[in-house]
């Protein structure tokens, strides 16, 4: 998938939503099996109900990692379950050199066919490269993140310019719009604005919208671009809007919700 | 596994050899099937070979993960096979924030039984932490790296004192000896003098020792310290000594040669 398609995608569904599957089997309702069976029968029942809302799936790997080699048969399965009008993602923050960065892209483009996969810049050239030599694929490198954590390194003040914006303007001239985007955290949407003037046409994929406190009108207010240029991911207020036997209606609710507040924003499209 | 357990190891074997299990299907000797069942078979081999020279084992995930969940399930069974006086690693560079960063700390420690992690710095604190949280393991984290990218924003000259430098003095307090590690890459042997100012006590992980050319010696002479404080890890120059039937019995060989060329270093523990 690339830059026109995605634009399409968002134009047709007016949404900017990335859906993420960040099943917990803790947080299962009642009727699913506590084992990766009920993962994948959960997130199959998520997929159907917000696909109308949907541009994006993103699932975290760390959620199927925890139940092993289980985990990744579910991680696999929900991947084969995605409709084909979706930008699929896996949010793996993968990052190593050469040969076994190939391999980690293989892993995410080829074995699991995932049509994008999140990376690590902390390496370098070497260990973002490989992601970028596949073709018709995204890698979509940690930029700025909406956690507290961010300002250990990637904000710290004794930098200047701050490290993210040294990522963001390194790391651009490495891809084109068409194969390569950036992670920047909802909660910052005051910086969007100082973003879009280093990366002015590339695609963000937008996490911490919900429940870590981000704002989507104001996400895209200051980061919407001529193609869209967003992708605004939400977890857990759309997986679990409810835990009841109305889960997947309450998810489908919540995703309306919030392709609604951010579709006076696509009409430019 | 701490510090202390570790030190003893390191004596009674009088070696600092980690040896990474990166193994790639296409590089099996004959006789081995080309599935993950081979991938198994083939570690079995090396490791019942290596393991009177190694003190640790290093799986890089990516090697694994190309093969999707038969993938993760060699990685399980491997582990399962790793004698008990060593430290198994599992080379993940994961990196994610709390809820999530405590999932990856759950799969590595918890459901396959790792001792250590590697684990990327760039999300901060709570990308960290939830690792360190885990009683008796360790946490790596990468400092500086032996390839060509790390130049990118480790050791890029318009951060002054170093990102890779700001990386180790920063997170060395969130941790101590006995739960987390530094990767520095063997590569930049002459780096390891000022890297010893600043974190004299941890134990270091270096790859890039063989293949990627570095030299044991002068990470000993550099890096060594009073609890030994290395792990010098060796891949390819191993478990691919030679590709015939001889390959377990070359395996044994270069690993013997390698802990005979650090054992000098040793002699003070």
């Amino acid at each position: 998938m690339d830059s026109r398609e995605l634009r399409e995608i968002i134009k047709i569904k007016q949404s900017y939503l990335c859906v993420g599957l960040d099943t917990d089997i803790a947080r299962l309702p009642d009727g699913f099996s506590r084992d990766y069976r009920g993962i994948i029968n959960f997130n199959k029942e998520i997929v159907d109900a917000t696909k109308d809302y949907a541009v994006a799936y993103k699932m975290n790997t760390a959620f199927y990692e925890q139940l092993g080699s289980n985990g990744w048969k579910a991680l696999e399965k929900t991947r084969d379950l995605l409709p084909t009008d979706v930008l699929s993602i896996a949010d793996a923050k993968r990052g190593d050199i050469g040969n076994t960065g190939r391999m980690y892209a293989k892993a995410f483009f080829e074995t699991l066919s995932f049509d994008a996969v999140t990376v690590a810049p902390y390496m370098g050239i070497d260990s973002v490269e490989p992601f970028l030599e596949f073709s018709n694929k995204y890698t979509i490198v940690l930029g700025l993140t909406s956690n507290k954590g961010s300002q250990n390194f990637q904000t710290n003040p004794i930098y200047e310019p701050h490290l993210y914006k040294t990522v963001l303007k390194t790391i651009k001239s490495w891809g084109s719009v068409d194969n390569l985007m950036f992670v920047v955290g909802a909660t910052k949407a005051d910086s969007l604005k100082e973003i879009r003037k280093i990366i002015p046409n590339h695609f963000l994929l937008i996490p911490g919208v919900g429940a870590q406190g981000g704002n989507a009108t104001e996400v895209c207010v200051n980061g919407k671009n001529s193609n869209g240029g967003l992708l605004i991911n939400s977890s857990r207020g759309i997986i679990y809007a409810s835990s009841d036997k109305n889960f997947a209606k309450d998810a489908r609710q919540k995703a309306k919700e919030l392709a609604l507040e951010t579709k006076p924003y696509t009409q430019h499209l």
